[in-house]
């Protein structure tokens, strides 16, 4: 629970009344610091997260550090815990970081296929009524075929004959793909234990504060390098320290998006509203679709409006993708439970132009982080600073 | 190269003239003896196999010992040997074995993925443009959904647009997802990478004999019990030793068929005629399809003939699947680069029961073996002698 979503979850969950029982293995701070950098926010340690915590919800939040590839301590956690719902964040998330050479794929592929079926047999073994929240992502389904993209499933007619499939995953990174092996298994552990699972596809999660998150030694990590800075986090960053916001290529990549708050929101409502036993739930969760142009666009508006002076620069792309493609995809089930997005993308942008100006300084030392050369294709190359 | 195709196919492959380097870390001899069986032909060690090989081809035949998901060693053998065709064989093979607990899920998933990750690695390290076959099973389309399968790829209309996609996978074991998730590595390697790469759907493989294998000293492996033998070679060894023939369930199973010699004579077939570079290319691998129930019947019929006393008993079916099911699969890319079945089904059961008769006493030892509890549902029985 000390990654960008795990926490403001947590901060979230206790705040509603519930009881929280968190896991890390820290990964994500000390792959970070692999790459060279931090997050612009100056997180506290876990000790003192717990020590905030336990002032204000007592028992009600508990902690254990560990790594949920080992089986033993994944199954020890569900054991004792008992948990009614399980939200599955423990994954290696950067598609970069994937990409920076042999180890790093083997390392993303075993670190979330062997945590995922670790969390699948906890549960099974001890709580099976308990509801798995997986966190996958949009980029699952691809971006370069041309399809509308469903949630999850496809009715399609084949040679004369009807059914309804698993719409095909067509994934861009050995990141992505290491998310479908996890979809792929969780399906199948539901159809085979008669588990209840939702498989969040997310679209990229942007900003600094939620309802929470109000005092600043409760903000969450923000990254804003190369490798785990997700696209709009890392243009206000950009922009704060005067950097060019860096648009890969052509930038009409399409993608959905949501505000860090409006994630924590939705997370709940699924939380609070499992699907029936057995079933295995695709949702697709973001709000709104933009390219990377208008993103660059509009945190270029809003810093100039500010007094930042914002360039954008459109770089060479490193990703294997389509620098423009046809992109619609269904996002209604949460819709449907009661979701309604609080936090217009220019607004929050302005929250994290006014929270990053904090902390300029931290951004320009890691500053080196921003440009990295982790190419998809060819050789690989090793990371170095830029 | 210790396995049932890998050892067979080597014995071609020098037979035609080629060199062969093999790899093998014993996992399969290992593993069954795990499961309380062993192979019904008594095959030989590989030090006593490389003997007579070096013998009549010398240094044409070479192997090492090791293990794929050893990024070094792999590395390695392929730095050193530069193949121009990869066959890549060395995946734990056995749908039930992967679904006797949590820690045999964790090795098939983590042996196999890792391990393919490690070779496709080797192959872009080393020798890019040499010809990757990867042999998957017809199993990672699934059974259930009642579509035709056309070989890896469709062309759908869906919402008024139209794509060519992936069939989508629909497995039913854990063993069998391993097998998808590899399918999807692979596809991502040739797009991101350029190699090029045959993805073999393969039926199941029955027979003892191929054009090599005529004295007793070169046979091949051959399991019969029920986590690693496969159905009509669990047949034979059942019909030989009195054991009723155990279908599982209604016995309407319908899954395709392929004798190991003409097994032998596609795979060198597809390494002769490599796809287009960049190209990653499924092939649905088998000959005729059958349902298990027929198959039990043929054996009976032919068992019966020889003067056996062959009984048919149908059993609970441990298995997650349907027992009666539309098939209908592709299978027009081999018959175009001329494959033709050599042997029928009769005949290649024929012989299995005349040779598997000079065992008879090796697979009564392991009687024991051949009806096991490992069911797919439900808690996970501990395995134990039946």
């Amino acid at each position: 629970m000390d990654g960008y979503i795990g926490w403001s979850l947590a901060l979230h969950q206790l705040a509603i009344g519930n009881e929280v029982c968190g896991v890390d293995n820290f990964a994500r701070r000390k792959n970070v610091e692999e790459i060279g950098s931090w997050s612009a926010t100056p997180i506290l340690t876990m000790e003192q997260r717990l020590e905030i915590l336990k002032k204000e919800y007592g028992d009600k939040v508990s902690f254990f550090e560990g790594d949920l590839t080992d089986p033993q301590f994944t199954n020890d956690i569900v054991k004792n815990f008992k948990p009614e719902g399980v939200v599955h964040l423990a994954e290696q998330p950067s598609a970069p970081y994937s990409m920076i050479d042999q180890q790093h794929t083997l390392y993303t592929q075993s670190n979330n296929v062997l945590g995922t079926l670790n969390v699948i047999y906890a549960i099974k073994n001890y709580v099976p009524k308990a509801h798995l929240v997986k966190l996958g992502t949009m980029g699952e389904y691809g971006y370069d075929h041309g399809l509308e993209i469903p949630e999850g499933f496809m009715e399609v007619e084949y040679r004369g004959k009807k059914a309804t499939v698993p719409f095909p995953r067509m994934a861009g990174s050995w990141y992505h793909w290491s998310k479908v092996h996890d979809s792929n298994n969780i399906m199948f552990a539901c159809k085979l234990w008669g588990l209840h699972s939702t498989d969040i596809m997310q679209g990229i999660v942007y900003g600094t504060r939620t309802h929470e998150i109000t005092d600043n030694d409760r903000l969450t990590r923000f990254d804003f390098d190369e490798v785990f800075g997700t696209v709009i986090n890392r243009y206000c960053a950009q922009a704060v320290i005067g950097h060019p916001l860096t648009v890969h290529g052509k930038g009409g990549q399409t993608r959905g998006f949501l505000a860090l708050v409006d994630s924590i929101q939705c997370i709940t409502l699924l939380l609070d509203n499992p699907p029936e036993v057995g079933e295995y739930r695709v949702i697709n969760q973001f709000d709104e679709q933009y390219s990377v142009s208008e993103l660059a666009q509009r945190v270029q508006a809003l810093g100039n409006k500010r007094g930042l002076n914002v360039d954008v620069q459109h770089v060479q792309n490193p990703r294997l993708e389509k620098e423009e493609h046809y992109y619609k995809a269904d996002h209604e089930q949460l819709k449907k439970l009661g979701f309604k997005a609080t936090r217009h993308i220019d607004d929050e942008i302005k929250i994290m132009l006014d929270d990053l100006m904090d902390y300029k300084d931290r951004i320009n030392e890691k500053r080196d982080s921003i440009v990295k050369v982790i190419k998809w294709s060819g050789p690989s190359v090793p990371l170095q600073k830029s």
